[in-house]
């Protein structure tokens, strides 16, 4: 009952950005806590050989469209950001450095409003004074993070975090572990909800 | 209003049984009727690079356990057929013919039939004799059908029904095709019903 669940996520994923606007108040209906893991996607789905949905044109047409309709259905704020879809290092790598330097709970917020500014808002954080402008918001020194966040050890652990993922099951994101099981996407997260119902 | 939903799906697929038992009430509700289009299902996926969940250890493991809780969560009798997964081409072929000869009522109660044979009860509807029995619950006359199921015709129809939905953009199953929307996966169905309400 008191087990923390585990959300992976990739900052460029909209399905991870939907299931980051639930997963919190799911887990805590049910009096857990959530602890939120970036990974990259890529290094995932290559060790699954599954291409990414955008390197298959009939499927990211179907793609675009299942995302609108996704945000409409669940009623969650959503447009594609510039230049999506892209891959993103540095949120993730600014996230586990602010993880480090400021515990989970303010890294874990951040992660929320980078993913807002994102896919809520259209801003860009790829960029660094945008990340920078989000974690000062939660306090975060703006010349410490920039300076943290791309240290070799920091740089480092994002690619730890994919591979650990890997090694616990994790192929994909979003992607939740809960009690030993394991779901796989924004789509799944009523699974996951009568699974700690039935507990 | 009256436009039929075509409704594409593989005996093989367990996602696609379980958006076969769905997917005539949901269409009915709203007016509709569906039309049920077999294909196969490795010829869409070979289309678009994708390989088939059982080639990916990591996921198949996966699937098997969320196959499970996909059906008790929405209250589906479901066992997982000796056997499975593996390449069915018999209950399309013979769904094809019945469709040729007794029209699309006919074949459709065939197919639903032959799913819940399939994945409820663990019935091998890859045997002929179990086909000739299912069809012959519905008046169809035994021999005919064996003879008329492997006919070159009937095998080439089977292949130009997924060559037309590759065409049309189909590149999974279960997938739904309704007022130019397309919806993939079972887990759709609430997109599909969102855009019926809609119009």
């Amino acid at each position: 009952m008191t087990q923390d669940i585990t959300f992976y996520f990739d900052f460029a994923s909209p399905y991870a950005y939907f299931a980051a606007q639930r997963i919190d108040a799911l887990a805590a209906a049910h009096g857990r806590t959530v602890r939120w893991t970036p990974v990259l996607l890529a290094a995932l789905r290559q060790a699954t050989g599954s291409p990414l949905a955008p390197e298959v044109p009939l499927k990211w047409a179907y793609v675009q469209r299942d995302l609108e309709r996704t945000a409409r259905l669940h009623d969650i704020a959503y447009r594609q950001p510039p230049g999506f879809p892209r891959f993103l290092l540095e949120p993730g790598r600014a996230m586990l450095w602010i993880r480090q330097e400021h515990g989970d709970a303010i890294a874990t917020a951040f992660a929320r409003n980078c993913f807002s500014a994102y896919f809520g808002d259209g801003v860009d954080i790829g960029d660094v004074a945008v990340l920078q402008g989000i974690a000062a918001a939660l306090g975060v020194d703006r010349a410490a993070l920039a300076a943290g966040m791309v240290a070799p050890a920091i740089k480092q652990l994002l690619k730890q975090e994919s591979e650990h993922a890997l090694a616990s099951g994790v192929f994909g994101v979003p992607f939740v572990l809960a009690d030993g099981a394991a779901f796989w996407g924004f789509d799944r997260l009523p699974h996951l909800q009568a699974q700690l119902a039935s507990h």
